[in-house]
C-alpha cells in the first residue's frame, strides 16, 4: 500500500517539474528526502537514545518499507545488523543517506555519498554556521561539494524528514509511539521542536502529510520545500515556522504560485530587536526587519500567526473543515459572556456576525426566546427544558441551514459525565446526508480535563476541530476566511 | 477545622472595616456572601442537574460546615429534607440566600429575605436587565428593595460564589468532583463560566481562594470584590474579568489601592465595537472606549491580559512563584529555535536576556561548550553527555545564582517514558535549604499527551508553573515583572 502510494507521488511530483528550466527542477526535486527507496544511516549508531540505532527503530516502528544500511568505519555490526565501513561500499543504490557525526567528519562523508550517488543528504550533525567560525567553514565545504555534485543536502543540525505514508523518519530521538497519523498537515520548521520525537503526533486526529526540520538552510530552504508540497498530493495545508527567507525574491514568487493552491500558515519570530539577534547566532542568518516581511507575507497570500501553538491549531481547522463562502459568523454559546470573548478576535480576523433570517429567529425563539439572535445564547434554555441537547441540536440545525452565515462557532460545555461520543454524534446526525460548506469549529471546557479530553478526541476524529481556548477557535475560522479571500485575489 | 478557618477570618475582614466610613463599611462588607454561617436555598428545588438540590449536594461535597435550608412554597419536603414555605419560617438566622426561580417571583423573594433579616442573597434566577424590558423593570425593584433594606444582591443571572476554605458554593450545577484546592488565587468574572462547573478545580495545582460570578451586577460590583479581597488573607492573586466598570472613579480609586498589596490581573472584552455592542445586550451596560480604559488601568497598576486563558495562566505563576527583583530574564532551553520564540514576546513585556557573568560562563563551558550564553541551549550537549540530566541541573543552578538573573524560563522536555517526578525532584533538590527570589517557569513538550501531562501536574503540586504554550510561560514571567514595578511606583 506505501509502496502504490510512493509511486503514485512520484509521478506526479515529476511531471511540473518539465514545465520548469532544468536546472530549477533538479534543485528543487525533494523526492529523496521524503520517498526514498533505501536509506544510509552514518554516523553514531550504537547509543540506545541517540543515534543511528534509534532512527532505525523509528522507521520500523512507522513501518518503513524500503532498505535501510548502517555505516559506521568503527565497528562492523552492531545488534547482529551488518555495519558498512563506508557508504561506498553498499552494495546496492542509496537515495537518502543520515549523517549523525561530528561535524569535522562530514564533509567527507558528503563527498562519499555524492561519489555514491546518493541523492540526498539529512545532516543531523550539529557544530556548523550556528556554532563557530569553524563550523561556519565546515558548512561552506559541504555547500561548495553540494555544487559539484548535486548532492542535496538538508540541515545541517537537523532531525530531517517524516513522511507517515511512507513510514520515513530520519530523527536520532526516541518518539515513543508506533505510528504517525496520515492527513493531510505538512509541517515545516527551523527548529527540531517540530519533529516527531516533539509533539504526541500518534494522538493528533488531524493526520500529517509531511514534516521537515530545514534548521541551518544549508542548501534546501523553505522556497525548495514549497515547490515540493505544492506538488504532494498528500498536502493540503502547509504550516511552516521561518526564522528567515533564504531567496526573498524567488520565496515570494513561489509562495504567491503555491498560496493559490493551498493554504499557507506562517509564524515567524523576529518582532523585537532583541529576538532578531538571537536569530543571529541560531541558524547564522540575519533576519530582516519584521514588518517588512509582514508586508510581504500578506501580499503574496501568507496567512501569519504569532506563535508556534498558533501555526498547529490553526492549520488543523484547515485539515478538518471546509472554507467559509463568506465572513458570516454564527455563536452559538452556551454562555452570554463566552460569546462576548470571541467577537473581540473574529473582528480583528475580519469576520462580522451574520444577521440571522426571521424565520431562523422564529425556529430559535420556538425553542426557548433567549436563543433567538447571533450569539444565539442557548445558556438559559438548558435548566428551563431540562435537556442539554435540544437546544444544541436546533440551534445547530437553524445557523447550519441559515443563508446569512458562512461559519461557525459553538461552545460546548462537557458537563460531568458527559458521554465522549454524545456531540460528536449529534454532529454527525445533523449533516447527515447534506455535507456542508460551513466550517464548524468548537470551543469546549467542562470541570474534568479526562471528560474534556476525550470529546476533544472523539469530535477530532469527526473532522471538527476543537480547542480550549476561544480565542484560538476564532482565530483559526479567521484564518480560514482570509484563505477565501486569498484565492478569490489570487486567482 | 473549616469552622476555626472562617471564624479566623471573619476577625481579620471586620478589622479594617472600622478605618472607613461607616456607610462604606457596610455597603462593602462582602462577608456574608463568602463567609456565610447559614444559607437559605429559595425556588427550584428538586431537578436532580440543576437547581437548589445540586447546590446542596455541592455543599455536601466541599465539607460547607453550616446550616442549610431549603424554601418552596409548593411541597413540603424533598428527598427526606424539610422544605419551608417561606424564608421568613425559619426558625433561626439566614446569613445569605441563594435564590433559583423565575424573575417574577425575586422582587417578593428579596423583600421576604430583607424582612428576614438575610444579609445577603445570590440572584442565580435570570431574564432580568440582561434580557428585556420587564427584566429591566424587575432588577430596577430588586435594586430598590437593596437600598432601602440594606440587604445585598449578588447578580442577578449569577452562579454566585465559592470559598474552598469554609466548603461554600451556590452554584446550581453539578460540579463532577468532590472538592476545590485552597489557596491564593481570587478569581472574579462577569460571566458564569468563571465557575465551579466550568473548569477542573480539583485538578488545578494552584489553590483557590474565592471565585465570583458578578454577572448584571445590580449591586454587588467589582469594586465591591476588591475591597473584599483586599483584606481577605487568604487571597495573594486577583483575576479578574470585566465587561464594565460600574463606577470608574472609584474603582480606580480601590484599584489603585488594592493594587500596591496584591497583583490585580484583568481581562476586559471590548476591544472592537462588534464586542461593545455585545456587551451591551449581555448584562445591560454600556462598556465605554477601550483605549480609555487600558489607558486608566494601566495608570493605577493592573496588569492587563487579553484572554480568558490567559487571566488563568498568568495569576498562577503569581500564585507559585516569588516577584522578581528586576526584568533580566534567563532562558534555558532544549531548543534554539524555542528560546528564540520566548524573546519577541519577553521584550514586548519589558524583560531584557540577563548578560551571564563570566563565572557563569565558564561553568556552563565545562559542561558543553554550546551552553556558554543566554538563551543557554543545553539540546547539542544531551546526545554527547548521554545524558538528559546533568545539562539541566548545572545550567540552573548557574542560572539560579548568577547575580544578573532576575527570573528564569525553562525548556523542559518530556522525553518517552520520563519518570514523572524527575524534573520535580531536581527542581527541589536545586533550591533545597536556599529558597530563590527569582521566579521560575516552565515550557513542557514532549511526544506523549500522558507524560506531559503527569509532569506538568507533578512540577505545579512542587509551585513550578508549568505551560504547553511558550509564549504564555513568558508572558507570566513579563506580567510578574510588571507588577515588581507596579509596586515600586505604587508605594
Amino acid at each position: 500500500m506505501a509502496q502504490k502510494n510512493k509511486e503514485h507521488k512520484l509521478a506526479i511530483n515529476n511531471e511540473p517539474s518539465k514545465k520548469r528550466s532544468k536546472n530549477m527542477a533538479v534543485r528543487s526535486d525533494l523526492t529523496p528526502f521524503f520517498e526514498p527507496k533505501s536509506i544510509a544511516i552514518i554516523g553514531a549508531i550504537k547509543s540506545p537514545w541517540f543515534g543511528g540505532l534509534v532512527t532505525l527503530n523509528n522507521l520500523k516502528n512507522l513501518g518503513y518499507g524500503g532498505r535501510v544500511y548502517l555505516v559506521n568505519p568503527s565497528y562492523p555490526e552492531v545488534e547482529g545488523i551488518k555495519v558498512y565501513p563506508n557508504v561506498k561500499e553498499i552494495p546496492s543504490e542509496v537515495d537518502l543517506a543520515v549523517i549523525i557525526t561530528s561535524s569535522r567528519a562530514v564533509p567527507e562523508i558528503v563527498r562519499n555519498c555524492a561519489e555514491k550517488g546518493v541523492k540526498g543528504a539529512v545532516i543531523v550533525a550539529d557544530g556548523f554556521a550556528e556554532r563557530d567560525e569553524e563550523g561556519t567553514k565546515l558548512q561552506k565545504q559541504i555547500v561548495e561539494i553540494s555544487k559539484q555534485t548535486g548532492i542535496r543536502l538538508l540541515g545541517p543540525n537537523t532531525i530531517g524528514t517524516v513522511n507517515p505514508y511512507t513510514g520515513l523518519i530520519t530523527s536520532p530521538y526516541p518518539t515513543g509511539y508506533k505510528s504517525i497519523r496520515k492527513g493531510g498537515v505538512a509541517l515545516v520548521a527551523q527548529t527540531g521542536i517540530i519533529g516527531a520525537q516533539a509533539f504526541p503526533f500518534e494522538d493528533l486526529q488531524y493526520g500529517i502529510s509531511k514534516i521537515c526540520d530545514l534548521s541551518n538552510k544549508c542548501d534546501v530552504n523553505e522556497t525548495d520545500l514549497l515547490e515540493y508540497l505544492e506538488n504532494d498530493s498528500d498536502t493540503k495545508v502547509i504550516a511552516m515556522h521561518l526564522e528567515d527567507v533564504k531567496d526573498g525574491r524567488r520565496f515570494l514568487e513561489v509562495a504567491r504560485r503555491v498560496a493559490k493552491k493551498k493554504p499557507i500558515i506562517v509564524y515567524k519570530p523576529g518582532r523585537t530587536s532583541e529576538s532578531k539577534k538571537a536569530l543571529a547566532s541560531h541558524t547564522g542568518s540575519i533576519a530582516g526587519d519584521h514588518k517588512i516581511y509582514q508586508s510581504a507575507f500578506r501580499q503574496v497570500g501568507l496567512i501569519q500567526v504569532n506563535s508556534f501553538v498558533e501555526l498547529f491549531q490553526v492549520a488543523k481547522a484547515f485539515a478538518y473543515q471546509p472554507l467559509p463562502r463568506g465572513n458570516r459568523l454564527g455563536i452559538i454559546t452556551i454562555s452570554g459572556g463566552a460569546g462576548i470573548m470571541a467577537i473581540d478576535t473574529a473582528t480583528e480576523w475580519g469576520l462580522v456576525l451574520g444577521k440571522l433570517s426571521d424565520v431562523s429567529n422564529e425556529k430559535l425563539f420556538e425553542v426557548h426566546p433567549t436563543m433567538v439572535g447571533n450569539p444565539s445564547d442557548i445558556g438559559p434554555a438548558m435548566p428551563t427544558l431540562q435537556d442539554p441537547i435540544t437546544p444544541y441540536k436546533k440551534s445547530i440545525e437553524v445557523f447550519l441551514e441559515d443563508k446569512n452565515v458562512d461559519c461557525l462557532l459553538i461552545t460546548l460545555y462537557a458537563y460531568p459525565e458527559t458521554p465522549p461520543e454524545l456531540y460528536t454524534r449529534f454532529l454527525k446526525d445533523l449533516q447527515f446526508g447534506k455535507p456542508t460548506d460551513k466550517p464548524v469549529v468548537i470551543w469546549i471546557y467542562g470541570p474534568s480535563n479526562d471528560t474534556v479530553n476525550k470529546i476533544c478526541k472523539s469530535l477530532e476524529a469527526a473532522n471538527y476541530p476543537a480547542y480550549l481556548d476561544i480565542e484560538l477557535a476564532v482565530k483559526a475560522l479567521g484564518a480560514m476566511y482570509q484563505y477565501t479571500q486569498i484565492k478569490s485575489k489570487l486567482t
